[in-house]
């Protein structure tokens, strides 16, 4: 397929953003977990092949899935010989990105460390990681000449860190403040309307937007990675000492979402960061009760949002979805185009 | 200046997003056109050389300035021997990206097309020209290894040319919606708060957020361009002969300012596209009376926003400061630091 491929319309494809005459290039992806976000990005890819090869001139060829159970049913079909079970023979594997997918840090922070170390890019959704030792993974990509990327890792769909990466990098961000964690927002949103928090917290997890233990949610620590990362972007500041004053949901957050009632305004869980002149950073996240006329009082359901306020642009706000599969998959597969371009 | 340099505040800078132990790069900027935007510029990368030293491993070194009248006052310090008033001298010089910010066709498309050609780096915010002759340039680029820039030329400091060309090209955007002129928005926004339209013209104009000849903004020419642009990156439709159906704002708007207040709407400015099942793309440009507590309904003065739907992201909302010298000028550096990573 070329740059003048007919796409579904029938209609001649200009191209944007990126048309290529030549054949597409062969991207080479291994990825290490296959989970909710893994299996969603597998499904991508393959919907989107047509599309990529005409607008970007790239083909992504999956080539090994690290697993723990090959035989566990995941809603997409597999090819049983691109699977494994051994860190080893993933490693091994010659690939030119590497997707790390399996969240937390034993054993993905071996696999992006590795990765990197064999200067492969690496794409990957994991705030914690991210949050405890991004500047350390960045200066090992920056050494071997690799690219890192993260933008899933905060805000799902939000490209917020792209944003803070590009033109707002170091230009005079002065304050950060969202929603970061599209569960309780979920959950909020629900006892605003009226239902009972622990009901509401039932309906989720039935519904996949709360996990089984969704206590990192509830105790601010999710959030808590995502601010981090996102004063790193914007100040240079290590993540993993910035001190987050962080407040958790009461466990019954019904009396709460009432008093807000009460005095016209909506219960939010919300975290932020400000640079002071002296140029220290603080970042905190805890329940606000917000007017309801205020912008993030408009942010329902699973929705996340960042509102970036700098010296040259003023402020900036970004909306969207946060949570789901879908919307992680999608940014993890935009900064699989960025890796490689 | 290293990775671990010392940032304002005396802490460690750690380096996000790109830490390099390296001495910064120096990259090679011509720029064309020294007006609001140019100047702008000027200032700003002369303002962030050590930030972007720390952060990003780059020194931007200013090595030729076109202008038409070496004299004229631009509130900024240029040293003479970088100004040139001949096309021929601008286009030999051995830049490695040349910043087009003179507008309209001739001679930014000559500037434009030579640099590509020359296999340079192009950054631009010119939207005519990227609303007329966008897959062709890109097309030059592509050819010449070179890389094409234009963030600027839609949502000003909205990040929204970056957004469509990554994770949402191509993944099944279904609509796009949008404030795309700041100057219209300021205007109307003034209008809604009671200002005569002609008074708020006036003002507008003596502060600098409508032109001399504010036509473009009036009759919508200037939100087809932008929203055609937009229209190319999400489905590749080209710019240059899609249906834009295009209302002019009244010219006297006030009526209808009065009509929306007795419904408790506002009368907005608004651009759209929409791709319907048959693949096929419309867009249009008109005011329209939007309800109060509508998200576009909260954007004032000259800000822009774009709303973009999509199968896999759901609703994206981008808000933030559309017109200005600043954010302009903001969204250009953004896009210089993109040529060259």
């Amino acid at each position: 397929m070329t740059a003048s491929a007919i796409d579904r319309s029938g209609a001649r494809d200009h191209g944007a953003p990126r048309a290529r005459a030549r054949a597409p290039r062969v991207v080479r992806v291994a990825l290490a977990g296959c989970g909710t976000v893994g299996a969603s990005l597998v499904t991508l890819i393959r919907r989107q092949r047509a599309l990529f090869e005409a607008r970007h001139g790239v083909t992504f060829e999956l080539v090994r899935i690290l697993v723990r159970d090959p035989a566990k049913e995941r809603g997409v079909v597999l090819p049983r010989h691109l699977l494994t079970t051994s860190m080893d023979d993933f490693l091994r594997t010659d690939a030119d990105v590497v997707v790390e997918a399996i969240g937390g840090f034993d054993p993905a922070e071996r696999v992006v460390r590795e990765a990197l170390a064999a200067g492969r890019h690496v794409v990957t959704a994991n705030k914690a990681l991210i949050a405890a030792h991004g500047p350390a993974l960045q200066r090992l990509a920056d050494d071997q000449g690799a690219s890192l990327q993260f933008e899933a890792a905060v805000g799902g769909g939000v490209p917020v860190v792209r944003t803070l990466r590009g033109e707002l990098g170091g230009h005079g961000v002065r304050t950060i403040t969202g929603i970061l964690n599209g569960t309780t927002n979920f959950l909020l949103t629900a006892v605003a309307e009226g239902t009972r928090f622990a009901d509401a917290l039932r309906d989720a997890q039935a519904r996949g937007f709360a996990e089984a233990d969704p206590s990192r949610d509830l105790n601010g620590l999710d959030a808590a990675d995502k601010i981090r990362i996102l004063a790193w972007l914007a100040w240079g500041v290590d993540p993993s000492t910035l001190d987050v004053r962080v407040e958790p949901l009461p466990a019954d957050p019904d009396p709460l979402a009432a008093l807000a009632k009460a005095r016209d305004g909506v219960l939010k869980y919300l975290a932020g960061a400000v640079r002071g002149d002296d140029g220290t950073v603080r970042a905190w996240v805890r329940p606000v009760i917000i007017p309801r006329d205020h912008a993030l009082a408009a942010v329902r359901d699973e929705e996340n949002a960042v509102h970036i306020d700098s010296e040259s642009l003023g402020l900036l706000r970004l909306q969207g979805r946060g949570a789901g599969g879908s919307a992680t998959a999608s940014a993890v597969l935009g900064d699989l185009l960025g890796a490689v371009r």
